[in-house]
């Protein structure tokens, strides 16, 4: 169901202000940290005008520069990982209506449902998956298997074990479009096996016969819309969705491939959940996919299943038509929070001509009906300097972690950056590239 | 922590038998299932006489005989898999002291404790296990490293890539002794690694060179104690003691090796929570195993690692010095329907001679402090008559399904045969075998 992104009123933008702002005293709470200030977090309309941007990205940049002290300054900022904790704050505002409570004598069972395909597989969580699929439009349901997995690592192998022949002459070669997600390569490979083998970068694989193509898009890590790029006989596609919701890019048609993978880790931030789940069109593939989480965890486990059905039902709920005035729709919060972390990176890498970002096209979103740009859950940053030749190394002396172009199959100059850490982190990693342009 | 076994008062009885009325009739609520009687479960001190032993079992066979319809023959009692789903009502009867309740913003950072060695390990589960262990003196804990799992098959697999040199010119033997656990063989081959093969049975194996011997003890299919058989330079051990508990075998001593296994499923009987643990003494060991677990999953659920922590706490908890009166005993009572089952099915094959069950010999329990007999978690039942070569395909003509002795690497005569289903079905099974024999 399409929903309309709406301007905040007043009201709004209290209660979330409240809730935030009591969301971050419990944070202090709760970790301990040493905070001494957060990134301000400004929900805003598409209406608002460039200058306004500009003075409230300079607010914002000064207010991170004069507060916070030495300290935060000694503090290594590790955006290597994609540790979606930027989330946290969301489920906090939504209180005590996506808690779940197991009582001991729940789910002891192997078994969730023995009359499915996918006999691991909650009843409940299927529901919920077809039904925020439904709403937001990213993904053909109809005719599909769901396979649920221990995150959608467990599914990327459980779907090279499926589509590589068991009898083959030599391992299935699998592919993936340079830059690609750094754990493909050491996941195919880790354990010799004599079904599949990495093959690399798409545009340098020229072998005969069946390949694996494994196809993430919106890309990890440059976020890009991607689609296959082989295209010969015998190609297998996988397709990555992890990051196609619409807080990330633009939901241009609901997703109709063979096999597809999602993670609740990038959609709701619940990465120490462990869920992800596979849509998948052949029986026979969901199956092999099945007899795979059956040898390598004998199913998955079924109060994550429970905990995450209950995420996604109240995600869902707050989309809703009627649900968006009062300020909680998921996906338009996170929206606008991302929206507002770019806008504020973008301006940090403008203050100087040492970095660049990726240039994004903007593209029609039909869940938030109009026009709206990418805003990765990666920054997949540029060091322009020539005379920097490792981007992760130079920024690793400015006590920044993150993850170096080479992991991804390229140059170096290129670094992956988390966009999804905790509002502290974010705001130093922002001052950090603001002092080093200066 | 040793604990005395001691006789139930009419008191506890009393107690015990309205928790376990009670949790029985919620199960018919719950499951709506069509159960027309129960098995009754008689706690009982070792101290009775064999006449009330004989007379106990044929007044239950009878009430099973006389009570169950038509009906109740035509279902099919599925005892294949090792379902631990006897354990609800133990849990149901602790009420809601093991409920755990997660609120929607908790445990949503990939990393559970980023200091520890296995960043994905729950705190709160460590803590519980060693506190376990030190209370049941079933392992040694000191010096030794937690690497959590999803269950332990993940962990055995993470072992077999931990303990696989990377670079060797052919794979590792991976061997254990017939009759071994089923899955063995096809885990350790399913994607054809270069790092391991299965190389079967520890008595045929005499190939040159190193090897790892999986030793499972209590022996799952057949409940013996296992040692390791191999004995050879170059032999790297992997202990499976996930039936090392008082509820199965005698407690000889806390078990002293390079790297164990447990899991929750067996322990306490929460299969569906996929949680297993190793303890590691190499450090390097468990770093590999960590980074076989990063690669699989991505971790562990945290949130599986916190219920799976409360039921721990409570387990150990009831086994307390002064909990012992209060009837709430987990092994004490565990090990008394264990041996009432056991002693109900001893009875039943004993009724005619189509059947037999391994000896096993009693041992010295350190834990409850007396001799005990081994009572495992599975029957390793053997078909006597000479008409009947494959026992399993016998028992299914019976509507009894179970594991034939092919698939754990010995003869068709045995099967393999979950102790630990819910009472109605292991009271069919018991049924059904005495009308086999009549």
């Amino acid at each position: 169901m399409a929903k309309f992104l709406s301007i905040f009123t007043m009201r709004n933008l209290l209660v979330l202000s409240l809730a935030l702002n009591l969301s971050l005293i419990m944070r202090v709470f709760l970790d301990g940290e040493k905070q001494g200030f957060f990134f301000s977090v400004e929900q805003r309309g598409p209406s608002m005008g460039e200058d306004k941007e500009a003075h409230a990205t300079q607010r914002t940049l000064q207010s991170v520069s004069s507060s916070s002290g030495q300290e935060g300054m000694e503090k290594v900022i590790n955006l290597d990982h994609g540790d979606p904790t930027m989330y946290e704050k969301y489920w906090m505002m939504m209180g005590e209506r996506t808690t779940v409570v197991i009582p001991g004598w729940h789910s002891m069972s192997y078994f969730s449902d023995v009359k499915n395909l996918c006999w691991f597989l909650e009843p409940e969580f299927a529901k919920q998956v077809f039904r925020l699929h439904r709403v937001v439009g990213n993904a053909v349901t109809e005719g599909r298997h769901i396979v649920v997995g221990t995150g959608s690592s467990q599914l990327i192998l459980a779907a090279l074990f499926a589509l590589s022949p068991k009898d083959g002459s030599e391992p299935m070669s699998v592919v993936s479009t340079a830059p690609y997600y750094s754990s493909y390569p050491v996941m195919s490979n880790h354990l010799k096996s004599g079904l599949y083998v990495w093959a690399g970068d798409t545009r340098s694989f020229n072998k005969e016969g069946p390949y694996i193509e494994l196809v993430t898009s919106p890309n990890n890590p440059d976020g890009f819309v991607r689609h296959s790029m082989v295209n010969r006989t015998g190609g297998i596609l996988v397709h990555d969705l992890a990051y196609y919701w619409p807080q990330y890019t633009p939901i241009s048609s609901p997703a109709d491939h063979d096999l597809t993978l999602f993670t609740v880790s990038k959609a709701t931030g619940h990465a120490g959940t462990r869920i992800g789940w596979a849509l998948v069109k052949d029986a026979e593939v969901a199956k092999k996919m099945v007899k795979f989480i059956e040898l390598n965890t004998i199913g998955v486990s079924r109060d994550s299943q429970l905990r995450a059905a209950k995420i996604l039902e109240v995600m869902t709920n707050t989309t809703e038509i009627g649900c968006s005035d009062s300020g909680e729709s998921f996906f338009e919060i996170i929206y606008h929070l991302m929206a507002e972390r770019w806008r504020l990176l973008q301006a940090a890498v403008n203050n100087g001509s040492m970095f660049s970002l990726p240039d994004f096209a903007p593209g029609f979103c039909h869940f938030l009906q109009q026009e709206t740009q990418p805003q990765p859950a990666f920054a997949w940053l540029k060091c322009e300097d020539d005379a920097v030749e490792d981007c992760e190394s130079f920024l690793k002396g400015h006590k920044i972690l993150t993850r170096g172009g080479r992991s991804f199959g390229v140059s170096p100059k290129y670094v992956r950056i988390s966009m999804l850490d905790r509002d502290i982190n974010f705001s130093l990693f922002l001052k950090r590239l603001s002092i080093i342009q200066s």
